[in-house]
Formats: structure tokens, sequence, C-alpha cells
């Protein structure tokens, strides 16, 4: 369709909105129940990270697969000890040349050199440090021991770690559901799980709408042009909760071209999210569009600050549910609700077991006056020495379209709305923030 | 040199170590010292993500470049209002066709459609929004509008956005020294800044030593050997935080690859990172290497634990400084001296303004036994409803070979060490935590 169609007419006949303002608790629950996991795929533990695991992982074998040692020393019966030993060998172990405790076996008064992690040999039940014995007798050239003196008195086992004891074999290491993140990786390297089972990772489709905008790249704006902001803003708020994204560019406000992006993102990625268009004027045909294209408006407008205009639809296609975000087009308001909507329905998707974000307790550094609506405040998050609880700093003028309100933010304060009975809250008070950022 | 040259030889022959054991104060400025930022290079702004700006970047236009309508609705002289109004045309702007403010003329008993963000035309002083309108007229096909009522008084200024008055001309919008996250970039983005300066961020190369060490993909281990997983655990811890790296394998307990690995390693990257071989053992050759190669042994030990053979050094290369970190062979020790240690210098190296980890307060949730050294116990920390102060749970037993004390952890407890007076800390009681992945 192009201008002059029955969606455009709809849209400016419009005088108040026909969409219910949604809870905040509404809004979420529906999200959280039209976001089910994805899929199960199988990965290389090496390409895994950032991705939810849907299967146990068992240790096949233990770790260590062997007695072995704690400390570079030498492995001794314990009952000897103290004593004078002789050196029966040592464990050097490499490629070309393995000669350690397999085939060695250790007898009363004798002594193997041993490195840290190295298999203790037969006969030998301790360790003791090479920083508790002292050389006796050396060849003459100096280049193996011929006998120690053990200086202390070691109990057995005493620095060694027994087959398994740090894990036993069929052990669950990692259990189903749990996210991969280095330590992880590392443990499914250590049981040689090279390949997992994980939920697919959403790919989100991005897009700007609206025929102000120009690319950042415009020297000197056109009459009533600004730079598209929202999209690398979202791109890389995305990207930095480890997203990936298909940058579907600036789409103009013409219904034709909202159309064909909106589906062409459909089709090509799992979540779409696009900013503007989304509120009262006559040019926002979001709504209208996605209704044109079969999606269901799951919720059209939000009981929040900022953020009213939040839009979330659903799309039918094939076995699988599409979601769609038509975030409001200020910047603030598109980071926030792109916080507050779209990364828990990314994370749900992503199978984790809990999308919300973390929640954390915070001192107000200045008083705030509360909103009609539940409110999102910026704020930077700041722990002291010596007072347990960080203290929230305002990140100055919350206005939404203020786009420097967004610097050194790294949380969200989530300020009730106002009551006959409380219409602020004052300094040094505890409020609920919202994680937005690594600390 | 191969087996039995020098370097072999020393090593074998210490019984205690020639390295006095530095402080955790000393250790950590000594890399602070020896990390300098590194040089400033340009960057896309869309690739500049993690960057630190080496400049301040300025606003060269306001935002919004014109007075811009809040609302949908219509522009109109404040004074008008309440009233009725003819409609005399509407901000439509698009590539094809561009009507807005420039060239309309608002008069008394006029009206203007407009949309949020567009441009106030000429004359108007306020915007009424569309819900405190009635349309009273309208064309016959019903495509435009002819006259409509203002149901509300509006002050001068109402729902305008006076030029300027998000970013002025001029301003700083970000300083220099700022890490560039995702608002940073849409604000670069929003003033047009598509180039700038930053530090240049340093690339990691990792290996791992040992000739125990076997792919993680061997099916079946050989006797004496291990699957290395402290390589892609340390890749992956290093890739999370944003750092670059290169993969330089498995290097075997020998010296004349140790030494080639390193001066390649060194030649290649900013910043060389090993585990393994840093003890006491006699093929524990990394720091007699590293003075071979010409580095500078900052410290061998420290006085911590897990961590205690941590090994820091720098080679100069050229006008640059290379830093060595030889990190022990255990799995914990191992990701715990990279939070500790690599992370801080290559913040630094990136030119962070504050590269030390945050450090906030947690509640022990159990009773903790102090060591003789400072340690570093692996904790979740968690937030619970109504209580200001996290709770660290502890991820079990903490002997530095179990690999599965990482798992969940997003902390470090930061214990001091016992006294005479105090042996250890009670549930309860409130430490410090050192963050350690996102919340
Ligand atoms: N009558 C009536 N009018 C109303 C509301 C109402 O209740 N009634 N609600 C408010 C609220 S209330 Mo709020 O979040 O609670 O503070 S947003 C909100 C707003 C949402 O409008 P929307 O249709 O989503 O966006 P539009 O396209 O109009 O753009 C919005 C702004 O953002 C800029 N912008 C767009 N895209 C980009 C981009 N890519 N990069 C940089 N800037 C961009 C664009 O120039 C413009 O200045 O409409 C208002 N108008
Ligand atoms: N006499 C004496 N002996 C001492 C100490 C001392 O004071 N005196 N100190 C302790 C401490 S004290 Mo601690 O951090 O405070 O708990 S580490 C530490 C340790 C450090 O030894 P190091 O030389 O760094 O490492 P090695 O190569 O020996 O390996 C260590 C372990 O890790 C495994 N390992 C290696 N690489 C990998 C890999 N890539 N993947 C998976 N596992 C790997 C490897 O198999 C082995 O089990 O030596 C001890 N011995």
């Amino acid at each position: 369709p192009t201008t002059g169609t029955p969606i455009y007419k709809v849209a400016r006949r419009h005088r108040t909105s026909p969409y219910p303002l949604a809870s905040m608790d509404e809004a979420f629950s529906s999200i959280l129940r039209n976001a089910v996991p994805l899929p199960i795929i199988s990965k290389h533990y090496s390409d895994a990270m950032d991705h939810v695991l849907a299967e146990d992982i068992r240790a096949k074998s233990p770790i260590p697969p062997f007695p072995a040692s704690i400390m570079d020393g030498y492995a001794v019966i314990a009952s000897d000890t103290p004593c004078d030993l002789n050196v029966v060998g040592s464990s050097v172990c490499d490629r070309d040349n393995c000669n350690h405790s397999s085939g060695v076996t250790v007898e009363k008064g004798q002594a193997f050199r041993i490195t840290t992690g190295a298999p203790l040999p037969v006969g030998a039940n301790a360790v003791v440090p090479v920083e508790d014995t002292l050389l006796l007798k050396e060849t003459d050239n100096g280049r193996e021991e011929l006998e120690v003196r053990i200086l202390k008195l070691v109990r057995a086992g005493e620095s060694v770690r027994p087959i398994g004891c740090d894990i036993k074999t069929g052990e669950v290491v990692i259990k189903s559901s749990t996210k991969i993140g280095p330590s992880e990786c590392g443990i499914l390297a250590s049981v040689g799980a090279t390949t997992v089972k994980v939920h697919q990772k959403p790919t989100v489709a991005v897009f700007s709408t609206g025929s102000e905008l120009a690319s950042p790249e415009t020297e000197s704006l056109g009459p009533g042009e600004i730079r598209d902001s929202n999209r690398i803003l979202l791109i890389t708020t995305l990207q930095s909760n480890n997203f990936k994204t298909l940058d579907f560019g600036i789409v103009p406000d013409k219904p034709g071209e909202l159309k064909a992006a909106l589906l062409s993102a459909c089709e090509k990625a799992d979540v779409v999210v696009t900013t503007g268009g989304v509120s009262m004027g006559e040019k926002d045909f979001l709504k209208e569009i996605l209704v044109n294209i079969g999606a269901k408006i799951e919720f059209g407008r939000v009981f929040m600050k900022p953020g009213k205009p939040s839009t979330f639809a659903t799309l039918q296609s094939g076995d699988r549910k599409k979601c769609i975000f038509a975030l409001p087009g200020k910047f603030v308001s598109a980071v926030v609700t792109c916080n507050l909507f779209v990364l828990p329905a990314l994370r749900k998707l992503s199978g984790f077991l809990e999308p919300r974000p973390t929640i954390l307790s915070a001192k107000l550094s200045s008083e705030v006056r509360l909103d009609a609506r539940p409110e999102y405040q910026r704020v930077q998050l700041r722990w002291e020495p010596q007072e347990p609880i960080p203290w929230a700093q305002s990140t100055g003028r919350q206005v939404s379209s203020r786009l420097l309100s967004m610097l050194t933010a790294n949380a969200l304060l989530m300020l009730p709305p106002r009551s006959d009975t409380c219409t602020s809250i004052k300094r040094g008070e505890i409020v609920d923030a919202m994680v937005i950022d690594r600390f």
C-alpha cells in the first residue's frame, strides 16, 4: 500500500489511542509467555559461549585420572620419613619421551622426583615438597640426583590428589540450563565434552523508522532532519549482551516500505526491534501495519515512563512465533525499553531459566519526585568504601529526549508511581535498581 | 637451548624459590605502573565499542536542530487556546516530498498538524496533543482536516523542545577517557562524530605450557595426560571482557619451544598470558626463559591464595613494553589471577581511568576460616527481596584444583589473612567481594 490506502486513513483518524495501557506486570508476563526457548542444536564447546546447555554434562573419566602430586618434590613412602633416600628416577614426560610412574616402583628407602600434577609412582603414597628436602649427592656432571634428605615427617596421602578427587567418573559436572561462560567452557574442555547440546540463540533484526532520519555520516542536516542514533544504540546494546543482530537500516514513514521491511525482518530473524512510529502521529503506521501483516498486538501501550507507546506483537511463521518490539522513537525510551522488554525476551528464547534482569538495592543520593507512572530513571551505582549499600547517583535531567542522561548509567531506578500518601522519596532512602551494565 | 643447557640445570637445582613473595599491593602497583595506555588511533564510531575516548567530543550542531514538537497534535499560537482553528497543513516529510515548517506560517486562528519530533512552523509557539482536540470538519473524501477544536488552554512553549535544549552547539557531549558503550555510540551517531580518537586496545596471546597436556578433543587420554582446559578458560575470559586474543596452542615443557613461543607471542601481541611451569618443578623453566630472552621479572611469587607462583614480567620491544603474565597451572588459580592481574593490566593499557575491578559488600552465607595468605574464594552473590546487602554463597570446596568451584561464581570474596585475634569470619558478617561477571 502507498499513501492514501486504508492503513494511512485509519492512522490519521485516531484522536485517542485504541490500545489499552498495559501495566508493567502485564507487559512483562505477556513477553515471557510468548517467548519460548528456541530449538536445541549441537555446538562445538569453543563456539558455545553464552549459550544455555540443553543437557547434563557428565564426566566420562575422573579428574585427576591418576593419583597426582600437588607439589614439586619427591614421591615417597610416608612411613620412611623423615630419612635419607635414594633418588630412583624422575617424572619427565613429553611427546618424545614419557617416563613417569607407570613402570616405576618406589620401594622402601627410595624417592622419586615428581612435579606438580604428575602421576604418583606405584609404591609411593605421599609427596614431600622440594623445600623440605636437602640434596645430599648427585652425579659428577650434576645432571642427576642420587640421594636426598627428607627433612619432615609426612603422612600417607599428603600432597596427593587421589583419582577422581576433583571430578568422579559419571558425575554431572554441569547441569542442563546452565549458561556457558568461561569457566563452563574450561570445564567442558577438561572432561572432553567437545560437542554439546544447547538452545539456539535468537537473531535480532533492527531498524529505525522515520522519514526525518538521516545517516549519522551526514555532514550537514537538511531542514527537519536528524541523525539516526537509535539503530546503533540498539545494535550495540544487543551485541553487548551477546546477541547477534541484523542491521535493516532506516525505513521511511511509508506504509509500503515499512510493511516490506517488517516482512523481510520476520523472515530473516527471530526477533524484530524497531523504533519510532508507534505513537499518535498521522505517520505512526507501525501498529496498523503489524495488524495488516497478520501479527497479533500483545500490547500497544504500557503504563510506564519513559516508554509509554512501547508495542509488542507476535507473528506466527511456520512452527515459530516471531517476536516484534516496536519501541518508541526517543533515544532514552528506546534503550530503557530495550533493557526492560527486549533483553528478557531474548534471554527467554535462549533458554535462560532466569530471563529477568538482576535487581539490587541502592541509596538515593538526591531526592526524587514520583511520577503518576512507574518510572525508570537512569543512575550510576557506586560502592563507597565502608558502606555496604551502593549510592544511586542520578545522571541528570531525566527527560526522555535527553540522550546525555544515559551517559555513565549502569542501572535504572525502579520508582513506584506516586500515591496520595507518597509523592517523593528522600535522599538516603533505599530503592530498587535494575542492573543494565557490567560493573 | 635444548634439555641439558644451563637453563635446565638452574631450574632443577633450586631447593627454595629465589623470588621474594610480593604482597598483593606490591603486585598490583607493579602491574599498574608497567601497563601504560597504548597509542591513540582513529576509529569509526561503529567499531569503537569498548574503546576509551582520547578526545572530548563536542556537538557541531544543536539537538534538536530546530524547535521540535514533543507530541503528535497541532502547532498553535498559545494565546488562541482554547478555541476552534482552521487546519492549514501538516508536517509530512519524506525523501520525495518535504513539506514542513519551513515555508509555512501559522497565523492567528490557524493550526498546523504536527508529529512528534517535527519542526514547529513559523508563528506557532506551542503544541496541543491530538487527544485534547476534536475534529470538526474534513474534506469530503476524508483525506484532509479542515477545522479542529482545541479543548485545552496551552501555555507558550508547551510540548515544544527549543533548539539545543538537549545538546547545545559546542557542548562537550562525551569527555575524553570515557569508555564507549552503547549509549556513547548512539550519542556519537546523533552528533555526527563518526570518526573518533581512541586508545588502541591490547591484543593478548595465550598459551598453555606442559608436556602432560592433550587437546580437549582427545577421546582417551594416554598415561599421565590431562586435557588442556586453561587455554579456552583464559581465552573466553578475555573475550568476555572484550579483549582480542591470539591462540598460541599448547607448548611442551622444552626450553627451546617455550622460548620460541614466548618470543613469537611478544612480537605479535601486546600482552602474553601463559599457564603452568612457574612453580618449583624441575620442568618449571618459565621464569628462567623470561630472564634469558631479556625480560625483567617484576614479581615471581605473590602472597595470596590461590595463585602463589603468579609471575609478571616486562619486555622492552622497540618503543613498547610488553607485559607477560605467567600464571599458575591450576584451573582455579589461572582464572582467579587472570581476573586479579591480567584484566586490570588490559584495562590500563586500553586507557581506562579506573582499571581496578569493582568491589562491593556482601554478607557471608556460611562461616569461613581464614588462611595465612589473603584468600580469594569463589562465591555467587545473590540479592534477596527486602535485603539491601547481597548474600555471598560459597561455590563449595575451595581447593585450587577443583574446577567446579568456579561454576556459578560471579564474585571473589576478598578474605584478609588470619591473625592471632581473628581466624574466621562468621555467617552474616559483611566482607568485600570483587565482581568477576555480569549480574
Ligand atoms: N499526542 C501524543 N503524542 C505523543 C504521545 C502521546 O501520548 N500523545 N506520547 C509521546 C511519547 S511518551 Mo515516551 O517513551 O513515555 O517519553 S515516547 C513518546 C513519543 C513516541 O513516539 P514514536 O511514534 O515512538 O516515535 P517518533 O517516530 O514520533 O519519534 C519520537 C522522537 O524520537 C526521534 N527519533 C525517532 N527515531 C529516531 C532515531 N532512529 N534516532 C534518533 N531519534 C529518533 C524523533 O525525531 C522524535 O523526536 O510520542 C510522544 N508523542
Ligand atoms: N614444591 C612446591 N610445589 C608447589 C608449590 C610450592 O610452593 N612448592 N606451589 C604449588 C602451587 S600453590 Mo597455587 O595457585 O597458590 O594453589 S598453584 C601451585 C602450583 C603451580 O604450579 P605451576 O608450575 O604453575 O603449574 P604446573 O605446570 O605445575 O601445573 C599445576 C597443575 O595444573 C595442571 N595444569 C597445568 N596446565 C594446565 C592446563 N593448561 N589445563 C589443565 N590443567 C593444567 C597441571 O597438570 C597440574 O596439575 O605448584 C604447586 N607446587
